[in-house]
């Protein structure tokens, strides 16, 4: 049994990965919500007990065995090598070490094997990248992947829980004929769309696209794929979604494809279009499985194929995956580094 | 001044054809607002008077110059050629005839030429076509398109008045707790995506999708462009938006790409993302423009460009394209065939 603490754990995600440790039985003997001086007070409630959050200090790290992190960038940054040189082994949501290649950067599925180099910190990729990897790497191990193409369409909660409240009270202003933005987004994203996810760099690229490049190379272990990706926010509360084109060495098989992607754990092929079946956020929220369909090949190069890829972002996308990571770090043994 | 008739006066297209006429100060005589038997006795404002709706018929086209058509391929396939023989030419705004290689498909700024061989019909591209090409065409004339990937967000007003409503209904019932559908989509869309517009064929694409593929070749008269797409129909009440991700013969500059796009009509070059400033549907809504913005060279290829692209798809992409065919026809001395 493990001491874990939660660091974000007032957060949408923090939440998330609590009630996902609790529903997978994941061996806690001890649970330490911790967060900001701002959520000083507060009670979370793990396995039907209220704890009191712990406010960040290298004290609350002491003993702790096992942090996941989901609390931005900065406290990363600045508290997972204190957590680290306490003992722990965290699991990091943020972005933070993600490129740093003393890091690795895990979808159990595809590159668990990854964790046995690891020394202390472990990156949980970005959200929306870890679904349209879910759906590329099983067609990648039978086709060869080169060169993928991805627009996204990027619900609200990966934003955060603010941004939910924006995307409710600005739906219901919209209606009731007034516009109102909440501060979250630079525009209102309620029956609108923005094309706007993290700062963007001189070349007009976001962060959010870079990281689908970035991210993918490293955890497929392919240097050279080459990625074009546009992302964009979408006036949805639960789910991401991805529009992949995605091209490969030798000849693609649709039947052959679907039957790769069905026998890929965590993955399930939802494809009869003409019966009204397909991905949708709304079927994905809440659930683990990344889906797949819209599964057609490409109609200008028998070795593409076209793709409809959609998962709940805060599950799988964020605090699954790292929950995931951690059952797996146990299971190699790899959790106590002591 | 001329007799023209507006079929499917009654419709969401039909309506804003016929303010379009009124803004532009198209020369009508007399307008003629045709629609079926279930709006018989309904009345249309035009230029500030009411005008009673008159009940498809061969008689309704009796001395008519010019009749613009938005009821529906089976109403145009039945009825374009009865108009035709009265001697009236017929802008048809459904995808009856757009590949019958006998019917010019047109935009304006494009192939307005095509019109010089018109026998009667000229097709109105598909919504999300018309805007993609907007941004396509004068990137082509430059750099030369080999190939284009496009992703759409389609509003539901491509859809009609009833997926409106749909569309606000469902919003209220989900924030009030209860999901619900009005039976113009097969799922609700408020906060979800649909991957679906239009029927699918055996191989997994929609009509949407070939729209796209084959109106662009026709459009550009490029028959061997390689066009992938994906079309999905997003919970935004008015405006497409399509990522688009094209590739050319040549090197591509993204200066110099900017500078084609601006200097083409109807196009609007906004791209500072920086400052927030992309295209977006809450500002193309009511405008006449097509918007390109998030102009990036393609990561992988000196020779591929990424771009956003919105437009009102009931102005430009509907509307607004079928009249401005009209007082291209009228320019160019087509209008009266007798």
């Amino acid at each position: 049994m493990l001491r874990v603490a939660v660091v974000g754990a007032t957060g949408l995600v923090g939440s998330q990965m609590m009630a996902i440790l609790e529903e997978r039985s994941f061996p806690v003997a001890e649970l330490v919500p911790v967060a900001s001086e701002r959520s000083a007070g507060k009670r979370v409630s793990f396995r039907g007990e209220e704890v009191e959050v712990r406010v960040v200090s290298e004290e609350v790290f002491e003993g702790v065995d096992l942090a996941l992190f989901s609390a931005g960038s900065s406290v990363s940054r600045r508290w997972a090598p204190v957590a680290v040189s306490r003992g722990a082994v965290v699991v990091d949501n943020s972005s933070a070490w993600r490129m740093d290649p003393k890091v690795p950067l895990v979808v159990p599925e595809i590159n668990g094997d990854d964790l046995s180099w690891h020394s202390g910190i472990i990156a949980n990729p970005n959200c929306a990248t870890v679904q349209t990897l879910m759906a590329l790497y099983p067609l990648h191990r039978r086709f060869g992947l080169v060169r993928f193409f991805a627009s996204t369409y990027q619900s609200v909660s990966g934003t955060g829980a603010r941004a939910l409240e924006e995307l409710r009270i600005g739906a219901l202003s919209y209606l009731d004929g007034r516009s109102w933005s909440g501060g979250v987004y630079p525009h209102p994203i309620a029956f609108n769309l923005i094309p706007e996810i993290g700062p963007f760099r001189d070349d007009g690229y976001s962060e959010e696209e870079l990281k689908m490049v970035n991210e993918s190379r490293k955890i497929m272990g392919l240097p050279d794929l080459q990625v074009d990706c546009t992302t964009v926010r979408v006036p949805v509360f639960r789910g991401h979604s991805v529009s992949v084109f995605a091209f490969f060495q030798r000849e693609v098989d649709v039947e052959e494809a679907r039957g790769v992607l069905s026998s890929f754990p965590g993955v399930k092929v939802v494809d009869d279009p003409s019966s009204h079946l397909y991905p949708m956020p709304m079927d994905a929220a809440g659930r683990d499985e990344v889906f797949v369909g819209r599964i057609r090949r490409s109609l200008a190069d028998p070795r593409g194929l076209a793709l409809w890829v959609v998962s709940d972002n805060v599950r799988k996308g964020a605090a699954l995956n790292a929950v995931q990571i951690s059952e797996k770090l146990l299971e190699m043994g790899l959790l106590r580094r002591a």
